[in-house]
């Protein structure tokens, strides 16, 4: 594969840092662009090699550029893809990194209307508790799956070409409907953080909260990591995708209720048989593992 | 601190396992002698070494031992400390590393009567998401916290013995009030437990389960670690201190209908700053660091 000429990177955090990261040490590109909403941001990415040159706005870090890549809040979506829009050529490539897609499709295709081609929608797998340029790792992604989510506009060329720098960053790549993605990572990801929310929430309300938490031991550390991620990300993918984070959650806290009433009943048993089946379940999944 | 004549381990899981070799690699210990429910299990633990005799019966793993450790499912405490009662001398120190405490306490109460001096009620936190002696570790306790949870006539001498001895194994030790340890632990463990079962069995008993936990990635990974724990220790712990656990459950629902609320309204200011307090809560918390 070719390098690119120059990454216009729109969000200097850490998955927008992370990426450059990984471009530049595959040899994938000759020039970062970077701009980010907080200038002491860009600066930052500037300063640590994360971005070549800071550019004062958006458009000025797509201006040039051969791959542009959106890693912002996924509600900024349209916005900044309509204050780019009148740079964007058929030639350049346009990708994501948000969480959601069926609101990020729509967002591309209100913003970029005749560009919309030029736009690959993608999800990597990927993250840290921690948020920030600096914490940005050029191996955040190896090993991940990256889920796209071609419109029926997306230029093939630009799919394959997306394919290919995912997959040369170390990536699995696999394609599906914004719709399947969404539902899928409602399950997966979105309840789960929302529930690891909950679950901090409910710890810091209560009296004693210090205390308590002073006696947490790894279990607790594992499950509640994924609460320390980014308020703003989280908030936008949340309401993005409301109905089926919502869907879920129904059938979590039927599940849920379904344990309590064995507890409350005393049902050993009944009990026994629940968390047989969840954790045989846990215990046979394992990461990226293809379904049979 | 004398190495113990013999460790009487009833219970060769990981806990109890990993106790006798965490012993023997201190050189706590001169002899370790077994007993399992399961005689492959007793088998196997000899074959790795974990125990140095294989006993047939829990009695004949006491006898002798100036050390015994139970290391079975907390609802068994009662059956097997009565089934060693008539050879406990005050001589003999006896732990739990059961994760509830109130029951155990109970149950050796009622199982020790006049013996209870003996009893040392503790809890380390610490764990896998794997059981059975085959996971067995050394390392498993090092750099945790122990809760001991005295009764009113545990002997002075036996409290500062185990004290001594877990922290010769690397952890820290603290002291509380079975209930107040119950409580604690149903926010921090039993909860999360529970709610990781859940939200496992809430997945895997959807159409297409398979392909959706094929896209699941690290966060997913991490927030249901805990759902492979054992399910019969946890029918006995969710079942022991199921009130603390249920009305923790309450409050992590209504904590989580709070979130619902804001999701179903589109209140993103309100919704961020409840994530926010979550998020930072999370970020700043530390494994094992005491309250301020």
């Amino acid at each position: 594969m070719q390098p690119f000429e120059q990454l216009g990177l729109i969000g200097c955090g850490l998955m927008g840092g992370s990426f450059a990261l990984a471009l530049k040490q595959a040899g994938l590109v000759k020039r970062v662009v970077g701009y980010s909403k907080s200038p002491s941001t860009t600066e930052r990415a500037r300063q640590m090699g994360v971005i070549d040159v800071e550019a004062p706005s958006a458009l000025l870090a797509a201006a040039g550029a051969d791959l542009v890549l959106l890693a912002v809040p996924v509600a900024a979506t349209e916005a900044t893809l309509k204050s780019i829009k009148h740079l964007v050529t058929p030639g350049m490539m346009i990708m994501d990194v948000g969480s959601t897609k069926v609101d990020v499709v729509h967002a591309a295709r209100s913003a970029l209307r005749d560009q919309l081609g030029s736009f690959v929608p993608a999800h990597p797998i990927a993250g840290k508790e921690v948020s920030g340029v600096e914490h940005s790792d050029p191996q955040l992604y190896k090993g991940a799956q990256v889920i796209l989510t071609p419109t029926e506009r997306t230029l093939t060329e630009h799919l394959q070409k997306a394919q290919s720098l995912w997959e040369l960053l170390g990536c699995r790549v696999r394609a599906m409907s914004p719709e399947a993605h969404d539902s899928a990572f409602a399950t997966v990801s979105h309840l789960p953080h929302l529930l690891a929310f909950a679950m901090m929430q409910s710890v810091i309300t209560q009296p004693d909260s210090d205390e308590v938490l002073s006696l947490a031991g790894p279990g607790f550390r594992d499950f509640t990591r994924i609460a320390a991620g980014d308020p703003k990300m989280w908030r936008d993918v949340l309401l993005a995708n409301s109905e089926q984070v919502l869907a879920q959650s129904r059938q979590f806290q039927q599940a849920l209720q379904q344990l309590e009433c064995l507890i409350q009943a005393g049902d050993g048993q009944g009990l026994e048989d629940h968390l047989t089946l969840a954790s045989a379940a846990r215990a046979h999944w394992r990461m990226g593992v293809p379904r049979r």
